[in-house]
């Protein structure tokens, strides 16, 4: 199964999260906006499939992934699917369900993030809300970004399977995309976040293994994978860094 | 099975979404924050299982359902869960997949449409941002309501089935959640959703026909379905409102 992933080119998005899994599992896929438009790819590819008004499950908006003849959007449901097939998610129902759970719960903490720079919504630039961003970052230090790190720690500690590992006994999709949060955070906030992470031992020894995974660490040193970068969900702006 | 859903008391807040199914379906379930405390239930059993520190699958926040042994979170993951057991779903996995997609793009739109009255985050009263309140509210009702809308009627008139129903030939989760949604727009931007829904037909036409169903009509009916109100998702503030 050769996998087509459709995101905006020049930023991680939520792209990367399904990104890291296929890397993971080296399996095949194809960024298809950074194709060339002439063989079929670019952005013209993609709002190809956002505009086609014949289709019969169009996504919202990117993420999308193509697989065989299904087309799957959400990067939590793309996750789901994938999780299976590249055997990165428990075999059981209940250990799957515990999983998507998790990944809903990553995809609610990443909104926030990305709310802390455009807190009046992503149809004006981040000059156009700084003073709102500047709040909005203040409750989310010091209330909702150790709230949701206090969490994830706390079901690392509890998991009955040892504390390495998010769910069960092995890697999942979710540890892969908790440890991009954790990188994104001390990219985006550097200082908050040491502070946040200074009770989160084990979530910290989990962002260390995910990156030091040898296909993952090829991922990350190739150009595939670009640099966290200030038009991208993860943004430093010192101002909101407190 | 006697399903127990966990939600705070007094709105009908994300709760409602996993409410509706279960009504629909006639399944007996017990909304434990309304059961007195000395029965077992109140905010004391809710927060017993938020704060308990041995729980190995805790919950980051209402609402969380209780079936059997299994403690499940996050609206979109319940309903995924529900929407077998309560036959409000396809069949088939690609069809399951679908339908959860289109209930997370309905979570997405759901947060959006909070956020209208919050956007500088739910730790501050609306009443200490108002002025911002306004500004996201702009932008909401002139881009992002009509375009989640213009998107869900787009998937009726897309469906293969019939434009009766958002997935498939039968009613499923995904249409009592999105009559929700027109009715709490209704309710909280009685102008611009108005407006909006000018050009959604088939979904005036389905909030219609959900909220003519005899068990559903029945429950909006009784004392069990709480009206709308400013603590909830759906706020009316008619400054929001343009």
């Amino acid at each position: 199964m050769n996998y087509e992933l459709y995101y905006w080119p020049g930023i991680q998005g939520r792209a990367e999260f399904v990104r890291l899994p296929l890397e993971e599992a080296a399996a095949p896929y194809v960024d298809v906006a950074l194709v060339p438009e002439q063989d079929g790819g670019g952005v013209a590819a993609l709002l190809g499939f956002l505009d086609d008004a014949s289709l019969e499950h169009p996504a919202f908006a990117p993420p999308f992934l193509k697989a065989g003849r299904q087309l799957i959007g959400q990067t939590a449901n793309i996750l789901l699917f994938l999780g299976d097939r590249l055997d990165l998610a428990p075999r059981d129902a209940a250990g799957r369900r515990w999983a998507h759970q998790l990944q809903l719960t990553i995809a609610d903490f990443v909104v926030e993030i990305h709310d802390t720079h455009h807190p009046l919504g992503a149809g004006l630039y981040y000059e156009q809300q700084k003073p709102e961003a500047k709040r909005r970052s203040k409750d989310f230090r010091q209330n909702r970004l150790p709230k949701f790190l206090d969490y994830f720690e706390r079901v690392l500690k509890c998991n009955s399977a040892g504390d390495r590992w998010m769910v069960g006994k092995r890697i999942s999709y979710v540890d892969l995309s908790l440890a991009q949060v954790v990188a994104g955070l001390r990219y985006a906030f550097p200082s908050a976040s040491r502070k946040a992470l200074r009770s989160c031992p084990r979530l910290g020894a989990l962002h260390d293994e995910v990156f030091s995974r040898p296909r993952i660490k090829r991922y990350v040193a190739c150009a595939r994978r670009l640099a966290f970068n200030n038009d991208d969900i993860f943004r430093r702006y010192p101002e909101l860094d407190g």
